[in-house]
């Protein structure tokens, strides 16, 4: 079957290759906070033997991906740039659309994330920053699992059993597939969703689900911050300004792949 | 030994995965210019078994580096912004840089790009593109030859005889290692190297080097456009500028990992 939630039709057929999915989880350990690294850091964040942790570094250094400096210590490297212009330009939501972002932003005062499904994960492809000082920190690209957080019961909309059991065993706080199925489809019947600490302790949020004329969800618009700004009176409002961006999001569309 | 080319200290010893060098392959088939593939034609395209092809993509998709459509098409995915950024903020020229090349653009009309040395390649980090409509078209993030063009013969300054070698052995023309490294020497007498056709039939550039305080290359800066307005004029001209801004960026610094 087709889908749109970037799980292949194939999946069930194929298991993922272990050397890529290797060099993918180290060159995941390079973020803007954590931007290098010596080899035996690597070998110990990633629980890999030494001896493959090189051959990976190595390998992704000659495609230019990994850069080591003049002390050995490894950097995200320039063949990196290549995905950029190419990932912003597939991903990057029309201009009208992250002018709503950010009238959503300015007028909750919070952070605003467009999110999509990934499998059985969430990835946020869009971000306008809160105007307050502290902020509910997600970068644009991170994936982030679908067990918490509000934008999650949003995206789960429309799962399959094998994508809500994949969420619910990496669920820390082990809930069945049918409680998830509930929160899902009680995120449904309200029209967004709310969460309070799920996935980081102190960080709330309101999600609404961008949807396509269909009324298929293809993405979910967040607005998070911290559990004492999210109130029961701010989340009335911030429900209702969330839903109502949501809804003209819907209406200009997320263009590109999504 | 320490080295300032993305040749990892222990690339003698490690032979690259293969799996994870197929992967990066299929990933470099898309492009701005061609954003979409179905599994057949990434088959075609990589010459790779139909089942390699299906396993990397789904191992791709599950990372949300690719992503398919309604259609079984596959775009590339939104797990890439995370690369995107993090590549942006390691390789980003500082400001006063980028301005210089800006500069040196709108003075010659034509595009300038920024190249560091990875191993037997080069790869584009900064553009500013010329005023004029037929321009030399390189990406930024490109992986290009270091075989031919002006930036090659500047970035190979100070290469060993195996990086030599295995530029060599790519090289169309068949130049051997002593032709390579007569090259490389009579740029750095003159201070900047020019190219016509070397690598692109009808494209000249001229290139000066960018130097660290002990006068090690650590990037090429480049002009480039069609051959008929290289004429030996304008490459006087151009060597002068190219020069000129090449010791600017050189005292800015190149930032980041560079």
């Amino acid at each position: 079957m087709p889908t749109t939630d970037g799980t292949s039709p194939d999946s069930g057929a194929a298991s993922p290759v272990r050397s890529v999915v290797r060099a993918l989880d180290l060159l995941a350990l390079f973020t803007e906070d954590r931007a290098t690294w010596s080899v035996r850091e690597l070998t110990q964040a990633s629980g890999l033997a030494k001896t493959t942790v090189l051959r990976l570094v190595d390998t992704l250094q000659q495609r230019g991906l990994l850069w080591p400096d003049e002390q050995g210590r490894i950097s995200a490297g320039p063949g990196l740039l290549r995905w950029a212009n190419l990932a912003q330009a597939t991903w990057r939501a029309p201009e009208e659309a992250r002018r709503v972002m950010r009238e959503l932003s300015d007028t909750c005062g919070e952070t605003v994330n467009l999110y999509v499904r990934s499998g059985s994960h969430r990835i946020c492809i869009e971000q306008q920053e809160g105007t307050r000082n502290l902020r509910h920190i997600v970068r644009v690209g991170d994936e982030l699992p679908l067990w918490g957080g509000a934008a999650s019961k949003v995206l789960l909309d429309g799962a399959d059993d094998e994508t809500l059991a994949a969420v619910a065993a990496a669920d820390p706080r082990g809930r069945t597939v049918t409680e998830l199925r509930e929160e899902v489809d009680e995120a449904r019947r309200a029209g967004y969703a709310v969460s309070h600490g799920e996935r980081e302790v102190g960080a709330s949020g309101v999600a609404a689900p961008i949807v396509t004329g269909d009324d298929v969800v293809i993405g979910a618009l967040a607005l998070g911050g911290p559990t004492p700004r999210f109130t029961d009176d701010a989340v009335a409002d911030f429900s209702a300004a969330v839903q109502d961006a949501a809804r003209r999001i819907s209406d200009i569309g997320l263009g590109g792949a999504a």
